[in-house]
Formats: structure tokens, sequence, C-alpha cells
């Protein structure tokens, strides 16, 4: 292990996030909230400092790197972020038990929108739009904003390639253009700009900037963070419908938006994993539509509201209009295998991704027709491009750790003897970064009543949902700490 | 495909069936019970007569065959046993619904042990005879039986290993003995010796005979079928814990009887599926008797029950001697964690067995090195030997179409309408070949009340668990029915 320069990164990500609390800090003194102004000063401050006694200490950092250090910086980096965002929360006292504070955080960042919080509105705005804010800087990621400006070492393209691999979610990273900085600078501006045309949608709706800036982070990094009780219920419907759209376009690959602005409108509608996504939202609309329709009074406001909930959960963002927990066994049927599913690879949204469900099925149709063939030499396809069988070895490798993990946290939280469907979909709903889950975690409910141990379970799914398993993982490997590079 | 040589096959599966049934017609004779009297005597004759003209029909078949018709006659093999099998209970009237005598058979043969029935002891004894021996037949598999007393023509090895792979639970066959012949009569051999043991037992604990080989069938083929409404609860604990340890012994891997009978005990006790099948016995036994102290008198009694709820549970029986259904949520979680587990490779035994598990994690670990060492070949060994890239390449493609399978069956049974739990344990406990689930499929409860549709569907998912899919999904494929070979 590269000690020093895993260090030297680390200060950069602390330093970086004091930086991006500084806003929050400015809501605190326009509304003249003390406590919330003390502990985020307090917070900017002392990560300041300590961020740049730790890039003193890691300045001679030799560059030598290797995917090692790309996992442990990316596992490393969001775990310390996490730490960092909820001293705010904790400081001001109000999340006054550390262990509720830091889930609430890393629920933020890894933009799961699992709340412990029983009472949304009693926040202060600073910290309701330092939580809000997560969200927008999870869903992107960190590393890959810090690739984006920080000036780039000669040697450093393996080490920000590794660490692109490990933060960017999906099978196969998506280089846009050869040079990793720039694919960076493309990401973020085009992230910024959808996030900017979902903010003016939701000012037009008569929402407060406030409330518009708070809901745009929740959608753009399809978090699911709300800063009402009742979620998104007491919308309108022009704003809930807003949501609906920006969710489900901030579930799409971004390299689709990128094709777009090139004019390759054909490579984007001919896209295998678009298409999934499109017709997995289409058929659950339609199935489920048909399912519920006697919950609701017309026709009209169930495909409305089953819109929502589909968008709201396939993206995994986790924004709520009704109690779905109600809705019929199939319908929550649907639902669950959504939350597995999840968005697209290359998105901000979390779960297994339609991407690698796509991958699955085509290989598990390649292996069957071996079987039947053995001499036949068969390939895998993605977009008539031959998939490298690498990549679907660690496919294979990412469902069975994916799960094994469900197993074990299941297995674990079932200690604090909830029911069978609570415990289920918890794990489900933060390992696949959703937020609500079934039952005793549904809609209406929160994560509050869990014990102490279920919380770091949760919060090491929510972590390793996020970073897609390996760059957590590895962090509790002890060959990871054993050679000093 | 080589629909004759087929053929062939499938009208020695019918008249091997027509002459097993034979007994089960003289227990009828003995009790004087004159329906099933003509139930069995039609079955039997018509059965014969079938077959006779099928193999005159077939009799020129070429001796042509590949892996294919390996899988296909394996498959069509279960299905058709499976409806000659039920034949008496549907003519006889005992089970007037034809998709009801199909489930109850086809769950026999399997050894799932799910039943339809509401009231088991108003069956006659000649049905009841059946029924269970319908457990014993599927436990090591009817071919297995085929391929033990059949004349193996000069070509047939490459089609009778074909047939064996596809009957035998586990990732990869142990050829105990170089011609396929051979193993099966060994394998049988085992097979009736163990029976014949627990057979005498339980007449010492003071079962009528009846009674008594009734049970062993159950408990051999690891199938569940009782012939009591509140299954072995009304036994004694002598019974029970006989039946305990004979659970336990048929979800062994029968290769290490084997290894016994040739003296190589070092090699059985450093069996790797071995140690990880009694490891898992041990440790929940241990957890779930913490859990569970206060809901029995005594630590005996405690430890009595949960040790038999967790052996029928691993090795997929199905028996029951108390509502686990009513265990707190961690020790539920146990037992569904083991329904999947299942027993070892080459048992009696269901689910996705812990061979198999062994070798996952294996897997993962060797790949998880693998991502950090690229440069380093990395292989994963079992019992010490180097196991090959195509048995791990099919395990993976036996992981996601096991993970399918589930998650579509699970969604079309929700169009029931009943809860959850008893929907997802359903599909668990039928596609694992256990019996009873959780909720509304526990085990004082049972499957009359599903819907056609979920009745075929979970038909298909015992078959699917007993033959490990591929034989089944082979015959879903169109392309198996194209090619006249």
């Amino acid at each position: 292990m590269n000690y020093k320069m895993v260090g030297r990164f680390m200060s950069l990500v602390i330093i970086t996030e004091a930086v991006f609390m500084v806003p929050a800090w400015i809501i605190s003194l326009i509304h003249g909230e003390a406590t919330s102004i003390t502990a985020f000063a307090t917070t900017i401050i002392g990560s300041i400092l300590v961020g740049l006694l730790m890039f003193m200490l890691c300045r001679r950092a030799e560059m030598r790197f290797y995917a090692r250090e790309g996992l442990v910086s990316a596992g490393l980096g969001w775990a310390i972020m996490s730490l960092v965002g909820c001293m705010p929360f904790f400081i001001s006292g109000e999340i006054p038990a550390f262990i509720d504070a830091y889930f609430e955080t890393v629920s933020g960042f890894t933009t799961t929108g699992a709340s412990i919080l029983t009472n949304v509105e009693a926040m202060s705005y600073g910290m309701l739009y330092w939580r809000s804010f997560t969200h927008w800087l999870g869903g992107m990621g960190v590393m890959v904003f810090l690739l984006a400006v920080i000036p780039a070492s000669g040697k450093g393209n393996g080490f920000t390639m590794h660490l692109l691999r490990a933060e960017s979610p999906g099978p196969n990273v998506g280089k846009l253009v050869p040079r990793m900085r720039q694919t960076a600078t493309i990401l973020y501006t085009l992230y910024v700009a959808l996030t900017i045309l979902c903010f003016v949608f939701l000012l037009f709706g008569g929402m407060s900037p406030f409330e518009a800036i708070c809901t745009a982070y929740g959608t753009a990094g399809t978090g699911g963070f709300g800063i009402k009780n009742d979620s998104m219920a007491g919308y309108s419907v022009y704003i809930q419908n807003v949501c609906t759209v920006f969710m489900i376009l901030f579930g799409v690959n971004f390299t689709c938006y990128y094709m777009l602005l090139l004019g390759k409108v054909k490579d984007v509608l001919k896209d295998e994993e678009l298409k999934l996504y499109l017709g997995l939202i289409f058929a659950s609309v339609v199935l489920i539509s048909i399912n519920t329709r006697s919950m609701f009074h017309s026709l009209g406001e169930t495909v409305q509201q089953v819109f929502f909930q589909v968008a709201t959960i396939i993206t995994t963002t986790g924004f709520a209009t009704t109690d779905f927990d109600l809705w019929p066994t199939f319908s929550k049927a649907i639902l669950i295998i959504l939350m597995f599913c999840g968005a697209s690879a290359g998105s901000t949204g979390g779960g297994f991704k339609c991407g690698r469900i796509l991958l699955l099925f085509k290989n598990l149709h390649r292996n069957l027709q071996k079987t039947l063939n053995p001499q036949k030499v068969l390939v895998v396809r993605n977009n008539g491009q031959v998939v490298s069988e690498k990549v679907l070895d660690n496919l294979n490798t990412y469902l069975i750790a994916y799960v094994m993990i469900t197993i074990v946290s299941f297995l674990v939280i079932c200690l604090d003897g909830k029911s069978l469907t609570t415990t289920m979909t918890s794990v489900i709903a933060c390992f696949n970064n959703i937020g609500p889950g079934l039952d005793g975690v549904g809609p209406t409910c929160n994560y509050h009543d869990f014990s102490i141990l279920s919380k770091i379970i949760l919060i090491f799914d929510m972590l390793a949902g996020r970073l897609e398993i390996f760059p957590i993982m590895i962090l509790l490997s002890k060959n990871t700490w054993k050679k000093l590079g």
C-alpha cells in the first residue's frame, strides 16, 4: 500500500468537502440559525486544518499506484467524507446520536435517502440544505469532481482511471474521451446543466427557491431526502410530474446525453440498456396501474401516481407521494424487483443496474447454447460489440458478492426481531440506495428504531451499494494493509 | 434431436414405473381398498401397454446422442414419470382435480413434500404407500436406477453420462468408478442399505411396519410426505431423533460412504463440503437454540426440537414436529437461508447445495485477489484439486438461472394476492424441494389454496429444482425441437 499517496488524496477530499460546505453555512447565516452557524464554521475550519496537516505530511508521496490504491482511495474517501459530512448534524445537536448522524450522512452521500429523522420539518434551513446537497455531491461522485478540477500529474492517469472505475456505477466505465480528466469534466457539466433545468421547472411550479434547490438536489442525485414530513405527497401534480420526468432522466446513462450532444441520435435510440430501462418502466406502470386501479379515483390519477412510484423506485430515488405499502402483493412484488434492478450504468441511480441484468441474461443464454453446442465459439455482444470474458467474469463475481452481502446483512438485522418483510426490504432499500422499503420501513416510516448494530450494517450496505462492493470489501481485507509500498 | 432414442428411453421409464407400482397395488389388495385396486391396476396395465407400443415404434433408434438428448431425456422423463405416477390418485378420485394430483406426484418424485392434501389420514393405504414411495424413487433418481439394471449398449456410455449428469445433484458428477453402470449400481446399493437401516431403527421405536416403511421412504428421499396430519409431531422423541439422524445421513454426499467402505476414512474427514454441511447444521442449532430457548420447557427439549427442524430444512426433507412459523424472526431467517443452502451434492437432498456455495465463496475470493494482483495466475481448489474454469463458468450460469427462476416465479405467484412471505417462501420451498415454507405455507398449512397458474409454476419450480434447472429449461427452448437428428 502506498499510504502517503492515499493520504494525500484523502486530504484533498476533506478540503474540497469543507469548501462545498460554505453555502450551507451562508444559508444558516441568512436565516440567523446560531447553532447551525457554529456547527458549520467549526466543521469547515477544522476540516481545512486537518486536511492541510495531512497534505503536508503526505506531500512527498511517490506517485506509484496500482488497482489497490484506487480502490482503497475510493472506499476510504467515502467513509471519511461521510465522517466530515455528519459533523454539522452532530455538533449542532440536531441529530444527537453520532451513529444516527453518520447514518443520515452516508444515506445522503450514497443517494440512498433512508432517514432516521422522525420530524424533518424541525431541522434548520442550513442543515436541510446540507442534507440535500450531500445527495447531489454523492450522485455523480466527489472523486469524479476532483479529477475534473485537480491538475493531473504526469503518471496520474492510471490512478485516476482506477479511481473513476471504483466510483462510477456500472459493469465497465465508459471513457467518453481518451483523457480521464476531460471525461470527468464532461460528466459534471452535463450533471450541472440537467440539475439547473430541473430547478427551473420546479420554480415554475410555485416552489420557493430553497424548496426547489433542495428538491432538485434530491432528484438529480436520485437521493430521495425531502424537506417535508410527507415527502412529495403535499406538492402539486405538476411538481410531482416534473420530479417523475427528471428522476427518469437522471437514471439514464450519461453517455447517452453526450452522444446526443454529438448528434449521434441513432446510436442512443439503439442503446440496449436504455431500451431495457425504459421498457421496464413502461411495463411496470402498465401492470401496476391495472393492479391498483380500484385504489384511485380516476385512471389518470392511477397512472400519474404509479408512474411516480415506479420512477422513484427504479431510479432508486425514494421520494414518495403515496403509501405503496398498502398496494396489492403483485404490485409490491414488482416494486421489490425494480428495487433490485435499479437504474442504468453511468447514471446517478443505484441498484444492480439494467446494463448488468442485460449482460447476465445474454451470458445465461450464451452458456445454455454452449452446453448444447460445446464445439461452437459463442460471444456475448452489447450494442453490437463483443463483451470481453473478463467483464463477464467480473459480472459473475459481482453477482455472487451482491447475493452474499444481502444474505449476511439480512441475517444480522433479523436480530432486531422486526418482521421478515421489514428486515428484508430494509437491506434491499439500503444496499440498492433506494431509501424506503416496505412494512416497518415503508414510505411513511423511517430507520430510527433499528439497533446500533443494524445501523452499522446498513451503513456498510449503503456504502457497498454506492461504490459497487469492491472498494468497500477491500477495506476489510487484511491483505490490503499488509505491504507498505 | 434423436427423437427415436429419446422415445425408446421414455418407454423404459414408463414400464419400470409400472413395475414399481405393483407393491402399492398389493397393499391395496391386502387392505381390500376396492377403488385403489382398480386405480393401480388400470394405471399399471395401461402404462405397460403404452410403454410397449412406444418401444416397438422406437425400436430402430439410431444410437447417436449428444448432450442435448441426455438433458431432454432427463427433463421429459421426469415429466412423464409424474404423469403416470399421478394417475392412481386421479382415477381413484382420492385427489379429484388433475392439477392437484399432478402437483402431489411431482412433489413426491422431486422429494419436495409440498402437499395439497388437507386431510392425509383420509387416504387409503395403497395411495399413502405409493405417495411415500415416489419420494424414495425420486431421491436417488429413476434414471440412475435404469442405468444400473439395463444392459448398456455399445455406444451408450456417452448418453448415460449425460443422463446421470442431468439427474444427479451437484456441480460435477462424481464418477466413483470409470464405468457409469457400476457407479449407478454402487449408489443404489448404498441407498437401499441405508433405507433398510432407517426402517429397522423406526421399527424398534414401536412403529407399525407400514408406518415405518413410509417414514423411511420419506426420510431416505429427503422428501417429507408424512402419513399423519400433524407430520411427525405425534411420534416419540426416539422416533423423531432417528429421523433427525437419518435425514442428516441422507444429506451427505454418497461418495463419502463409498470412500468409507474403501477404508479411506481420512479423505472423508477432510472433505470440505462435508465439513461445511455439518458446520452449518451445528452453527444453526446453536444459534436457534439460544434464540428460541424460552419457547420450550427445558434446554434438552429445545436442542432436540431445533435439531429436528434444522435437519429437516437443510436436507430439504420438510417433516415437521413444531410450528417454526411462530419462532422469532432471527430463527426464521436462519431457516430461510438453510432452505437456499440445501444439502450436499450427490445426496438425495435438494437446494443450491453446500458444495456449490463452497465453490462460489472460493471463486469470489479468487477473483477479488485477481483484482489486486492482475498478473498472478490463481486457481480454485476443492479438496486440494484444481477446479476447472468450465465448472466455475457453469456454476455462475447456474446461479444466474437460479436467481432468475426464483424472481419470475415469485412475481407470477404474487397474482394470487397472498402475503409476501407466503409467496416468497412457497417459491423457495418448492424450488429447493423442501415442502413447507412460512406464513400461509408454514408447517401447519398446505398448498391447496393456490390458483391453477400458481400450481403450474410451482410444479415447474419443483422439477427445475430437482433436475438442477437445465434439463427443464431445455425443454422450453425452441432450438431443442428444431433439428430432427
